[in-house]
């Protein structure tokens, strides 16, 4: 059902690209209720501390589910963005590469942490948050998505790391 | 008692600046959930369609919000983030100006929307906000924040603006 509420644009933002717009689900209030419902089941038998999500559509999933299952919110940042004392982790971009910051007490040694995005394609951006999430002691063998493009192979790089992740739609 | 879960960080991001940092607030479990109870529990009179929240900060807790309300969430975004057709307002910052986007559908004429930010200070970016959902059709007469900096008058700007401002504290 996720699927019918995700805008498909062609060609955005180049040439042979077809984007996968979640506004159109966001904006539907059964829609954005169900999805944060349906990730919420998904991970009931888990206990949870903590979830980590990435600049910055990914704060809309993770933090929404944070509240659901009742647990605390890390936003993981582009560069200069947070004001306190930081970890970083660069990763590759299909063209050059880019920087995700955590702060350094935004996780306790032994917490458990679920990773949250709106999208997994190669998996660059999730493993960062991995490596981070790890470096600052915490346990995270569990990732949820929105949307996974399983023909860009993020989810078997995820499940090479350790991390079980599991997504709404495919495309 | 979410002043206390609120860090402020001196001289950042320049001398004689006092930044408060939500981060505290939203790692702790108890106090992200009060927090967005708390807002909930503010606005159980009222009956929105959707919330509107600005990048970035503001995504944590207007997505949080919505799913407890029960609402559709949109995203207010910086330039050239949105993948579709978008309506643009330009703000005043402190040095220059800034801009922001929503897309063209994502609020349909006569809705009622509930504005949500993390801070409101001068009021410029949340008035662009305001601008921008009337501009759709939408009625936005309520907003609400974590915190709120009186001395900077943005509630004032807000009520001038027909629209009612709630921070959960002050500083």
């Amino acid at each position: 059902m996720f699927e019918s509420l995700i805008r498909t644009i062609p060609d955005y933002p180049k040439a042979g690209i077809q984007f996968r717009d979640i506004t159109t689900l966001l904006q539907d209030k059964q829609g954005f209720s169900a999805a944060i419902d349906r990730l919420s089941k998904q991970f009931e038998q888990h206990t949870f501390d903590k979830i980590v999500a990435m600049e910055a559509r990914g704060f809309i999933m993770g933090a929404a589910l944070a509240v659901k299952l009742g647990i605390g919110f890390v936003p993981a940042r582009k560069p200069g963005k947070l004001p306190w004392a930081t970890v970083s982790q660069a990763y590759t971009l299909e063209y050059g590469i880019d920087t995700l910051e955590m702060h350094e007490d935004a996780i306790k040694p032994g917490e458990s942490i679920l990773l949250v995005d709106d999208l997994i394609a190669t998996g660059g951006t999730a493993l960062a948050v991995v490596t981070l999430v790890r470096q600052l002691g915490g346990v995270l063998e569990q990732a949820a998505f929105v949307i996974d493009l399983p023909e860009l192979g993020g989810m078997q790089q995820l499940a090479n790391a350790g991390v079980q992740g599991f997504a709404l739609c495919q495309f």
